[in-house]
């Protein structure tokens, strides 16, 4: 599919800041899919489609969450995470995307998860740091994403962990999985010294 | 076995000041146990003997944990978490002690988990507050003792999560599950305003 088609059908979906956004999560994820490796192509599709069910309504992500075989412990958590598996969903079925990499991308891009594919995390790192976003940390991750993509996905997750908690919130599994996964990484690797320091 | 008795057992396998902390600890709980319910007998034993293992060296408490029928993720872990789980084996062994009750206060003093029981509150809370504990955070915690017994273990599991992750340390499943099950605790009472607050 190229790219003015998925974003023909990805614009109805979204309102005019978050088809913006989606714009710049799609250039942001291109920028590292140039520099860490990526099928371009493939990268494109899955940022453009990556907030596809944003605006689903919260009963029909749950119906969907109920007779689909989606996990159900997402209705014990909160509805902010429930679009990325939902859109997964509804992305193969109503735009016709059978890519694994493409729906897994999507699938995960909000929470993360353990041993993310290379794919998933050029998503999820392009999310949280495309250039529209601000918030406190993130130019630290900016400069994370120019050094290494594993290092700058473990900040990502480390931060919103700690957000998460500095609001009361409980934490998705997966979400905790994909920290513990990446600091194993970190403490495996050259970044050892750098965040036990 | 009563107190004397009991504290005999434990002195030789610990240092001085690790001794007095047993005492503390014991102490706490028992005050906690008053306020709060639970049987003092039970209470005073889970507490003497809550770090029995503290002292058992890396290299043998390794071989507890993979020998006997303890978690084996333990050891993709801190050490530090290790002494609970081979503490509650090794009391049971050694010291002849076979109340449940007792055994898994001690298991899971250090870690927490998802709905804990009434008596490894009691020990989880105490070791954390009990009047030699002097980190950033203590005071809240003691007050929130004063309150009630799932708000302060709340807050503990709360601080120890944000302490490792500032650490860059992984973190224990059942210590984010604790978390996790002591916040869904929180928005089902009257503490919902407080943390949401």
């Amino acid at each position: 599919m190229e790219r003015s088609e998925a974003l023909a059908i990805v614009e109805p979906q979204l309102n005019k800041a978050r088809f913006e956004h989606t714009i710049r999560v799609t250039d942001t994820a291109l920028e590292l899919a140039k520099k860490y490796g990526g099928k371009l192509k493939t990268v494109e599709l899955a940022a453009i489609f990556h907030d596809y069910a944003k605006y689903r309504n919260r009963a029909e992500m749950q119906r969907w969450i109920e007779t689909e075989p989606l996990p159900k412990d997402l209705l014990d958590y909160h509805h902010e995470l429930w679009h990325g598996p939902v859109g997964a969903l509804l992305v193969k079925r109503e735009a016709g995307i059978e890519n694994e990499d493409v729906l897994s991308a999507i699938r995960w891009h909000t929470t993360g998860r353990a041993a993310m594919s290379h794919i998933e995390k050029l998503v999820f790192l392009a999310d949280y740091i495309e250039p529209g976003r601000d918030f406190p940390g993130v130019d630290q991750v900016r400069d994370a994403a120019k050094q290494d993509l594993d290092f700058a996905c473990w900040m990502v997750s480390k931060n919103t962990i700690t957000y998460l908690i500095s609001k009361n919130q409980r934490i998705y599994p997966d979400t905790f999985h994909a920290y513990n996964d990446l600091t194993k990484v970190m403490e495996d690797t050259k970044w050892r010294e750098e965040i036990n320091g």
